[in-house]
């Protein structure tokens, strides 16, 4: 039903959608024999009638069915896991890349599952709107998968979460289609787009996803800041949020990254900037990139009010060449991975989310956990996302790779780090559950809210033949 | 175990329960012979445990619960229905008044779902902070009736929707207690909250809301405009909130609203305003109220920019006699309803909320369906929460009371209304679903939106103790 040449079963095509882009992903793909599971066969569809189809014929056949769009997830997600059943597919969406149409008026624009994010911003960009939605995974992933992890951008402060751009979501699910969405706000029961978003692929099948859109900005002005110290950072970006006065983009490094950033970035002329730091008080600076997006209008009157603060909480501007070497490499983080890894590093990133009263232990306290299990490391951190009520935490940890175990050696870190996470914050703030945080789920939402979502997926998915092994 | 003297069996106590405040509720109040179900007992439990622990007990003996708040619903959310059960009971949350926690730095307040809104700004008051969630129902609406009914307050440009509020919300279920929320915003799977959040007693008794809060504002600025028309209004509002310029408070009437407050309102020259706004090209004005709260800093730089614009859509400023004669009246709408009732006038409100390209359409098809099903009537509508992606429209009706058939003349009515509702937007923007909505639910969410709410119902209620017979 989707042609013969939409439906894959040779080696190369199985094994690129068999794993995700984590740092395990990336040593079993490197390990001379790769013992990770790979699908049956890879499925592209055409378009929503034909997942539909698809999932239709997977289920009369009982075939387990991965939602392929982007493939770069860390935690596991696209695993071609087959659970109880005997065969299972890559459902590959990367055909479904149209813009379904564009409400001008009402600032909302339909788009494809699998829809990567540059085709998103150029489709969009021929009507003069943008999403505004760039994650670090900003090249590869798709507007489904956005959706189906909860992701978050770089400029989720200005744009928001991804979920928050979400005002519809259309799915296939075994049991048929499923429309949801038809108001900006509703009191029509639990907001069940609230469901879809972050499902995982357990219940449904995302094809399309209504999102709200805004016009493409007209100005974009990227700036560095040096804040003395992390508490003081920390405290500058909560002033920022709970006054509504954050830039777009806010991004506060602990004294560790800024030290790394120090170190390599060739745009700044570290020595004279240490010294004129220095005399401005800020001996252990703590970067901080601040961006905004709009009119020229909007840009000024936000910038100022953004800069007032800072300066009254201490900050010494470094400059625009800081923002926008930092914007012109913020895609760059995984693709260095892998000249890291064959240098011998063990690098990988976890990330949380807590509220203010909380962040600097739960800092602290993964920061700990991670030294603790892996000896000598680099441990770096970074605020990405603020909010009134609290913040995420995004870690970097750099260490030698242990060579006669490595898979071992990052599992006891990633679960250490798990374990210092658990009650004082959340397991992810935008990296999704998948495979690696599904053991740390119950504890965060409950077993009743567990054996909640197994329940929904039953409703829709009665034989389990979606993404089998995921998120419960 | 609640104690004897909080469990209420006369028919004063069980009467009070019986009904919220819907045009219906009144007339079945005012009926000579009461027909509508009666809870057979009131028990008033004194906290999450007591909460707990009365579930329990009704699981053991296959006993009904109606939560039950401020008693204000407008959609049958408290009718004592039964449903297969031999005994019903209302479980008043009243007792449950504290102020649990303040984490001043992380914004956050827990509330116990039986603190009612006057309250909740007192003890917040005490902290100098606000909660600034004002519905109409505010001065006997509870903290628990917020969050099951996604409630939005008339200050929701500012403030938020009541779900945007909730961070976190302890429920008692017949499975035990049941927590969520650990951090402003999370990747960990669906968003469970936004499922508690709307759920109307039917997934659990709330017991405690943890809440964003904010600093108490030292200025309140409140001011009316006049706009030339509907269309007019409607896109000032519209370039408003779609370029972050939305006043604290934004309601824009329409014609026959403001025509309805030219007449009443005691406080504005009549005569002499309609003269000074033709004289600026106003012959048939919208009011428009916005009101700003905050700082003395951020009031004068948010009112400056919304002014800015409003001037530009060809808004006339008519002045703060305007907007204080409103803040002032706020409340008191449900209150005159029964003035209205004893000079035998048929009044009711309803709310809707759909996508921009869609409420003007949605507006003129309500008025029609409105106006054909009860001849002679006055139907005034109002925006009174708008987003990017769209608005709500508040209808107020007015009309002849049918004395031989009032009840069948209100319910044909809604019904056309809800009936041109169904797919151009939500059957409930704050109102929620009720016993009134429910029939409509099935078309807005799927009917496999149905199944997954029915299944999360199971997971947590297995025997449907839970408020029988709402919302699906």
């Amino acid at each position: 039903m989707v042609g013969e040449e939409n439906v894959l079963v040779d080696a190369a095509a199985r094994l690129a959608r068999a794993t995700g882009l984590s740092y395990l992903d990336l040593l079993r793909r490197r390990a001379a024999s790769a013992d990770f599971p790979v699908p049956d066969a890879v499925v592209l569809p055409a378009d929503p009638d034909e997942v539909q189809a698809v999932l239709d014929v997977c289920v009369r056949h009982d075939v387990g069915v991965v939602p392929f769009g982007g493939g770069t997830s860390v935690v596991g997600g696209v695993a071609a896991l087959r659970g109880e059943k005997a065969s299972v597919i890559a459902l590959d969406l990367v055909r479904l890349d149209a813009l379904v149409s564009v409400d001008a008026e009402s600032r909302i624009a339909v788009l494809q599952a699998g829809v990567r994010g540059p085709a998103a911003e150029r489709l969009l960009g021929e009507h003069g709107l943008t999403l505004g939605h760039v994650p670090q995974s900003f090249e590869r992933a798709t507007i489904g998968g956005f959706a189906a992890t909860r992701s978050a951008g770089q400029a989720s402060s200005g744009y928001g979460r991804f979920e928050d751009m979400v005002t519809g979501v259309r799915l296939a699910t075994p049991r048929g289609p499923w429309k949801l969405g038809v108001a900006p706000a509703s009191a029509a029961g639990p907001d069940l787009r609230q469901l879809a978003v972050g499902s995982e692929g357990t219940l449904g099948v995302i094809t399309e996803v209504a999102l709200r859109v805004r016009p493409a900005p007209q100005v974009r002005r990227y700036e560095g800041y040096a804040l003395p110290g992390w508490t003081a950072g920390a405290e500058a970006v909560r002033d920022l949020a709970q006054h509504h006065a954050l830039a777009d983009v806010t991004r506060l490094s602990d004294v560790d990254e800024t030290e790394v950033s120090l170190a390599l970035n060739a745009g700044l002329k570290t020595a004279a900037l240490r010294r004129y730091l220095a005399a401005r008080g800020v001996r252990r600076p703590c970067f901080l990139i601040v961006g905004w997006e709009g009119t020229a209008h909007d840009v000024a009157l936000r910038r100022r009010e953004t800069t007032r603060r800072l300066k009254a909480a201490g900050a010494v501007r470094v400059g625009k060449a800081l923002g926008e070497s930092w914007r012109h490499g913020r895609f760059a983080g995984p693709r260095q991975r892998d000249v890291l890894l064959d240098m011998g590093v063990c690098v990988e990133t976890l990330e949380t989310a807590a509220y203010w009263s909380n962040v600097d232990e739960l800092r602290d306290d993964v920061r700990a956990a991670l030294t603790a299990a892996l000896g000598r490391a680099i441990v770096m951190c970074h605020i990405s996302h603020a909010y009134e009520t609290g913040a995420s935490l995004y870690f970097t940890v750099l260490t030698a790779r242990d060579e006669a175990d490595p898979v071992g050696q990052w599992q006891r870190a990633k679960a250490a780090a798990s374990e210092a996470i658990a009650g004082l914050g959340t397991i992810s703030h935008h990296h999704a559950v998948g495979v690696d945080h599904a053991p740390y789920l119950g504890a965060e939402i409950g077993s009743l809210g567990v054996e909640v979502l197994r329940a929904a997926k039953s409703a829709v998915d009665p034989t389990g033949i979606l993404n089998p092994g995921k998120l419960v």
